[in-house]
């Protein structure tokens, strides 16, 4: 008992954080998405395609969430977007703490900014469970993880507003039975929007940013 | 404190639960390999791949670990080993107290077996910290996920026995820095051994059984 009353405590006490981090986000007219996926979904590579268009539409910030290194944000500086990375060292999530403190550390002004973008660590269980502030939360999955994922990690997706299909470019390659796993979502997650796209090739990363758009109240931006 | 408190307790009775079971395992003569991976890195069709050379030398045992659903279980079984799914719910790795209660639950007699391999939940980064009395760790990465895995995700590796990639059927599709995959997991798991073969194609799962083999102290059982 001990156990679980301590873990509800250190729960409410992240969840008090992301509902302080919200109303930041709020007050200050920012839209901030995270996104959750495995390891190699291509949650950096989705920044990448997509970088130009977002950077050119918005003044976006990402937080590049990883055990160690800063590979990812240095990928994602390196196509002109702003990023700061942060370590978690031995944990398996972002949480609410951890971005405020990115935040307050680097001196982010959160009134110049119009979209804050965070790149969960790289996993299809422990996120889902650490709110951090966000507006949207969208999973990211890819082809060479099989179609199956939904059902067998149904936590990662029954709060998602968005489930992306990435690596589209290897369906030829790949035995993956796309309709089951849109059949799989859809029963996980009813309302989420789905889109297919390939950060590779590019096709179907303009319904993304259409997305992202619509959720700013701006269709147009981003149009080519 | 009282948080970290309460972490300790809890991993210190998870690890006294592994290492009863270790025992039980070594009064056995049963080797038992702990398998992790990402999500979709191939745990399970590794063993599709090698079920029948498994099969044919040792009486073989298959835990599976998932969130939900018995997909894998039902997948092995398929191809003829004998499997026992566990459903972890919202747990994103498999601990021993579950792995001890699965072999009560089904009435195992150790002693009916030589081998027993585990399949950890899909996750990078928190089977790394709960050991399941397993004799061998064994770490399994697919080319899809990236080079930069062992680097980024160090703790999964450290401990790493073995270190297997999968999918190279993939390294002429997909844009994959091989020399410097391997080049981190030689900083992070210098004694590792290292494999790499496709569960599609079946190369390279020679080695891998070969080295189960000399782990049992057999090298000639699955040869051809």
């Amino acid at each position: 008992m001990k156990q679980i009353e301590v873990q509800q405590k250190v729960l409410k006490r992240h969840e008090d954080i992301a509902q302080r981090l919200r109303s930041r986000f709020d007050k200050a007219g920012l839209l901030t998405i995270n996104i959750m996926g495995s390891p190699g979904a291509g949650k950096t590579a989705l920044l990448e395609t997509t970088a130009g268009k977002l950077a050119a539409a918005y003044r976006t910030l990402v937080l590049e969430g990883d055990l160690q290194t800063d590979y990812d944000a240095q990928r994602v500086r390196a196509v002109g977007l702003n990023a700061l990375q942060i370590n978690t060292n031995q944990a398996c999530h972002l949480d609410a703490l951890m971005v405020e403190q990115a935040l307050a550390d680097n001196k982010i002004n959160l009134d110049d900014l119009e979209l804050l973008v965070i790149e969960n660590v790289g996993n299809l269980v422990c996120p889902a469970g650490f709110p951090l502030g966000e507006h949207l939360r969208v999973v990211l999955c890819s082809v060479p993880e099989g179609f199956d994922k939904p059902a067998k990690y149904p936590r990662m997706f029954y709060k998602a507003d968005c489930v992306l299909l990435n690596k589209i470019d290897l369906l030829d390659v790949l035995d993956f039975d796309k309709d089951a796993f849109w059949k799989f979502v859809k029963q996980v997650a009813p309302k989420a929007a789905r889109f297919e796209l390939s950060c590779k090739t590019g096709q179907g990363s303009d319904d993304w940013l259409d997305w992202i758009n619509q959720h700013k109240g701006n269709t147009s931006q981003t149009q080519d």
